[in-house]
């Protein structure tokens, strides 16, 4: 790229490059851009906080002249980003009909159909030729690029068919639109999640869906360069909550395994401290500190299952991310979780008395009491994570309506210290009890 | 779509209520389509096994006239998928030009672009004008849907731009492609994985993206239909590494969460196997009992190491799916994997120096040994898990390469398995040499 100007690139380069180098020559290379690759760059960057550094320095009328320069749909997620009072400020700015167009998307609720469809389509009676659909096409904006298709409506202004700008130009400029129609044609509803409409597209093989009211009428069409973003937005989203970072934040890579491993076998720490205080405490009381091995013996159950129970968790809403009936469907998910959490407790209790009658027959009955006392305290945390996943599911739930990204690890984390907190404390009781 | 006959459904909802009823009514459905509907379908349904079933009884006679009615790429993905004789037996059938559409076709790797391009596009001289790429349009099969785009080209066959319809349709027909014709475009060689070419279609927003070879002549396209399968399948493949399956098998969902743990959690049970075995021999051998303890103490950390070796090469294996320059990586990987296995081996001893220093002042040396011992052999286990990663990086790249998917849980079974007998033997050896 070394003989092309900065403007000469496409704006999805730039905006890689502004996302590659620091925010500093990020700055200095936007300043370069002229109004429409500006505009058209910021379509490209996803990164919020970049976006405020980019253009912190940009006055008002030159943010409001590249958001008219913007698709609808791509200046209705940005102006979505900024909080209430500057989005007015610029939309006041800008010219009547553009100001319209993007508080029109702005009224349906984020991550839906109406919020990132555009209404760069072209839509005519079914009486209309072939050669008003050529001339709708010439009048239609030069930026207006994504036009694959033509809509037929009836008189109500409902939505009847669609033909293909192939199909346009093997007819005869006199033909009658409802004459080449496609009929059985595909439509979905603005407050449709945008990950049904990107299934939608995928299924059906469209380039473009149209967004219609409940009496058909077309308000929009979502385009699939646009569906493209979120599929790749909510692929991430999902290997995130999966546990799976995308190497896309540029930590240095030596220290990254590390990190990862931090992040993952962090129990062994809790375990491992857990287990030291536990034997300083029971120093200090004078019991036998011998008899912190068997604390010891069944935390690592503990920590475990509740980390499991995140994880499942996050699997659970993974699979079940079609955002229907999600409310009825939390008492059956309760059951569900108990049902196998009294089945995980039942096992570790079993195990417990396996190991115990095998390992421990010259044991004092006072060690054996303490031995199981232990695992029955791992058997009720495990029982106890089990019922709480409802409300993990939920907060999950909860944020990803509001659009918050969840950390899998942080769920994690959090969980396992609370069943060290729960399990340390009951076979802490055992210990006092019994002592 | 009660009004509706089989005949007049979309092709994607028929292979979907295929997918969904049993193997037989399957079978039935199937039957009913015409020979354009079911290649259609065909094209629509992933499954290998339920393809083979639902043609079971069609004559090649049949099956090959619906590979001729399929887009090249399909047809070429479904003969993909055949052994080799049964392939060439129904290319065989086909007429000359379509078997050599497919045959080019497969002349490429699986998961290249090369095999999912389709030869329905357009390229003209530049020289050539307005009602020239009209006529050309008008010329093709009728079953090209696909059309966005029509391409220029040099002399010599190579692309030098690109038009969209729209434009075609703004322009006059006296027009010159080649003053209308962008010049910027991105093309792919027919090696590039998939996954690349979706990437590229995504970052520059196309509807299609020209393959070309050396010499930028234009091999086919890749249409973003295709593009978006490619996705989902990726996606797929990637979530069931991370060890999240979706819930497209049929498997009933009350068994599933039971199914679930005990995938993940599959190690308590090899610990509490293994701490009954050992305590069972440690009987046998009539030593003290109590001692299995401490093996006991130490196993978790050796089987959860290894547990999350395989866990960190899946998350390395989906975060560096680049494709590129792999080969030269994994010497870096093995020294990474090698530092982080010493680091964590020395956390390992470290934690049991200090549970050993407060909690087993009164125990006797033989008996500190030991529980030292044991902790040795959990971190001489998670250095070898570590070291050990490589090995399993190049399954997994192996597999993918082959195209054959791997079951993460699958890869963890084994590798916990390989511990847990790794562990054992090396602390029975300990208690032996110290008995
Ligand atoms: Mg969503
Ligand atoms: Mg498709
Ligand atoms: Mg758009
Ligand atoms: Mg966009
Ligand atoms: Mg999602
Ligand atoms: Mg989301
Ligand atoms: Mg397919
Ligand atoms: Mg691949
Ligand atoms: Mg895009
Ligand atoms: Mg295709
Ligand atoms: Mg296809
Ligand atoms: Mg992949
Ligand atoms: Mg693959």
């Amino acid at each position: 790229v070394s003989h092309k100007t900065i403007n000469e690139l496409h704006p999805a380069d730039i905006a890689d490059i502004i996302e590659q180098v620091d925010p500093a020559s990020g700055c200095a290379i936007f300043a370069q851009l002229d109004t429409a690759q500006a505009a058209e760059t910021i379509a490209e960057i996803d990164d919020e906080d970049l976006l405020e550094e980019l253009l912190k320095g940009v006055a008002d009328g030159e943010i409001s002249a590249m958001l008219a320069h913007m698709d609808p749909d791509d200046a209705a997620a940005f102006i979505g980003d900024l909080d209430q009072q500057r989005g007015d400020a610029l939309l006041q700015l800008m010219d009547e009909r553009d100001e319209h167009a993007i508080k029109r998307l702005l009224s349906y609720q984020e991550n839906t159909a109406g919020r990132i469809m555009t209404s760069e389509f072209v839509a005519l009676p079914g009486y209309a030729k072939v050669c008003d659909a050529f001339a709708a096409i010439r009048r239609l904006e030069e930026d207006f690029e994504s036009i694959y298709y033509v809509y037929t409506v009836d008189e109500a202004g409902a939505l009847t068919g669609v033909l293909s700008l192939r199909t346009l130009i093997s007819a005869q400029e006199s033909d009658r639109l409802q004459d080449l129609a496609f009929r059985d044609l595909v439509w979905v509803a603005p407050q449709l999640d945008q990950e049904d409409v990107a299934d939608e597209m995928t299924k059906y093989n469209l380039v473009a869906v149209p967004v219609c009211d409940g009496d058909r009428r077309i308000l929009g069409i979502v385009t699939v360069d646009d569906a493209l973003d979120v599929i790749a937005e909510e692929h991430d989203e999902d290997l995130r909550i999966a546990g799976i970072g995308r190497g896309d934040n540029a930590t240095g890579e030596s220290t990254h395994m590390l990190v990862w491993f931090a992040q993952r076998q962090y129990w062994v720490l809790i375990w491992a401290l857990a287990s030291a205080a536990g034997a300083a405490a029971l120093g200090a009381l004078d019991a036998d500190p011998a008899l912190i091995l068997y604390p010891m013996c069944a935390m690592p159950v503990a920590l475990l299952a509740s980390g499991g129970m995140v994880s499942f968790v996050k699997n659970y809403f993974l699979e079940h991310d079609d955002r229907e009936g999600t409310q009825s469907a939390y008492g059956a998910f309760l059951l569900k979780t108990t049902v196998v959490g009294v089945v995980l407790a039942a096992l570790v209790l079993a195990c417990a008395y396996l190991v115990d009658d095998i390992a421990l027959p010259d044991a004092t009955q006072a060690e054996r009491d303490l031995f199981l006392a232990c695992f029955a305290a791992a058997a009720a945390v495990t029982l106890l994570s089990a019922v709480g996943a409802i409300g993990c599911l939920r907060l999950l739930r909860w944020r990803d309506e509001h659009d918050l990204n969840t950390s899998g690890t942080a769920l994690g984390v959090i969980s396992t210290l609370i069943s060290a907190v729960l399990f340390t404390a009951i076979s802490i009781a055992a210990v006092i009890a019994m002592a």
